[in-house]
C-alpha cells in the first residue's frame, strides 16, 4: 500500500544548476511522511504534547536519477517497509507528473528513490524509546 | 481582489525556538505569488524560456506579529498594490487557519504581513527591463 | 561601530536564477547577528538556558541591489541603531568582496541592505519581555 | 588523507525538535566538499564557465548518530574513497567539537557519517560526462 502526496517545485527548491537542490528531496520525503501519518490520524505536534516523544530520522539512503525543475509537479510515494518496536523503515520515491506531458511512463520519470529509517525518541533526552502503541496500531 | 493560498507547516519550516523560522515566511509568500501568477496563466519557467526574462525580488518589508508552529495550516493572501513598467508591488499576509480552533477572528490570528516589490530583469544580464505586455495584460 | 562577518556562497544558497535566493540574505544577517552577540560574550543557547528567554525577529526591511553568485565571498556588516527595553534595531548590509577582483569600490558592490528589529520574549509563552540586564550591559 | 572543515550551527539549521534538521547535514557536507575542491584549486563556478560541466550528487547514504544543537561547532571531515571517469565517491562525517567541553573522545561525539557519490554532467543536457582531466589531476 502506497501513500501518494504531491509537491510543486518553487524557486526555494532550486539551485544555480537550474534544478532542484538534492538535499530538498529529503524535505519532500518529510512532508509526505507527515501527511501519511496524518492520514492515519497521527499529528506529530499533538503526539509530542501527549507522549513527550517524537520521531527522528536515523538513516537515509537516496539515489538521484533525473533532475526536477521549477514549476514541475512531483508525486512522492511512501510505503512502510518494516515496523520495529522503536523504529520504522520506509521506501519513498519521487516521480515527475507535470508539466512535461511527453514523459508518459513511470519508469522514465522516476527522479529519486530512497529508504528512510525513523526512530522514536524521548524529546528531552533524545534517547530511543518504544513507539507508542496507539501509533503502532494506527500503522497496522 | 485577494488571491488566497494555503501552506502547511512542516519540520523543515521550524527552528529551535519551536516556531516557524521567520525567513521562511518569504518562502510562503513566494509560493503564493507563484500560484497567483499561475492562476493568471503565467508560468515563470515557460515565461523565461520564451522571453529570456524573469521576476526578481527587489524589496521586502515584513512584520512578524505571532508565531506559527508545526502542523499549523496557514492562509497566505496576496493583493496587487501597484503595477509599474518594470516592477510590481504586492501586499501579502499570513493568517493561521488551523489546527487551533479557538482562534476564530481573522484579526487575532494574523501572523505576518508584508509588502514585496518585484522587478522584471533580463535573466542573463540581470538588468531591469520592461515587464512583457502579455504579463501586464494578464495582471489587469 | 560596525561588526563584520564573512560568508561564502554555496550551492544551498542559490536558486535557478543562478543567484543567491533573496530569502537567504536573512540567514546571512542572522549568522552575523549571532556572531556579533558572541563577540560581546552572549551565547544565545546559554542565555536561553539561564534566563528562559530568547530573541525573536519582529520586523525586517530589505533592499536587494545586486545579485551574489556561487563562490562569492560576502561581508555582512552589522550596526546597532537603537536599544530599547524589549527590542533592538540593527542596520545590516551585504557587500561582495570576492572573487570578482574588478569590483573595487564598496559603493559598487553593495548587494543588500536592511533594517532588522529583534525583540526579547519568554521562550515558552512567546510574550515580549525586558531584555536581561547582562545583555543590555554587554551591548553598551 | 582527510580534509577538515568547520561549521557553526545557527538558528537556520535547527528545527522544532531543538536539534539540527537532518537534511541540513547534506548542506554541511556540500560546503565541506566545495572547500575541499577549492583547497585543490578547483572553483566550481569557474570550472562550469570554462568547461560547461558541473558536479551533481547522484547518491547519498547517511547515518544520524547523535544530535547537534544551536551554537555547536562541528568539524566536517571529507575523504576521497574512489575516483572513476565520471564520478567520485567520498566518505564524510560530522563530529561535534564545541561548545560541550565534556565531550572529549571523538568516538562519543560522532554525530553523522555518510557516503556521497557525485557525478560529472554537462550543465545544459544534464547528461553524464567524463570528469575534466585537470580536475582528475588535481585530485590525485
Amino acid at each position: 500500500m502506497s501513500f501518494d502526496f504531491s509537491v510543486r517545485v518553487y524557486w526555494e527548491d532550486t539551485d544555480a544548476g537550474g534544478i532542484v537542490f538534492y538535499a530538498n528531496y529529503l524535505k519532500f520525503f518529510e512532508r509526505a511522511r507527515t501527511e501519511w501519518l496524518r492520514s492515519l490520524g497521527i499529528g506529530q505536534q499533538a503526539l509530542r504534547d501527549s507522549t513527550g516523544g517524537m520521531f527522528v530520522v536515523s538513516e537515509t539512503q537516496l539515489k538521484y536519477l533525473a533532475p526536477a525543475r521549477l514549476d514541475d509537479v512531483l508525486r512522492v510515494s511512501t510505503v512502510l517497509l518494516e515496523t520495529g518496536r522503536a523504529s520504522l523503515t520506509l521506501a519513498q520515491s519521487v516521480v515527475k507528473i507535470a508539466p512535461d506531458d511527453a514523459v508518459k511512463m513511470r519508469q522514465e520519470s522516476l527522479l529519486c528513490q530512497g529508504t528512510i529509517r525513523i526512530g522514536w525518541v524521548d524529546a528531552s533526552s533524545m534517547k530511543p524509546s518504544r513507539i507508542p502503541s496507539t501509533v503502532l496500531e494506527a500503522l497496522t
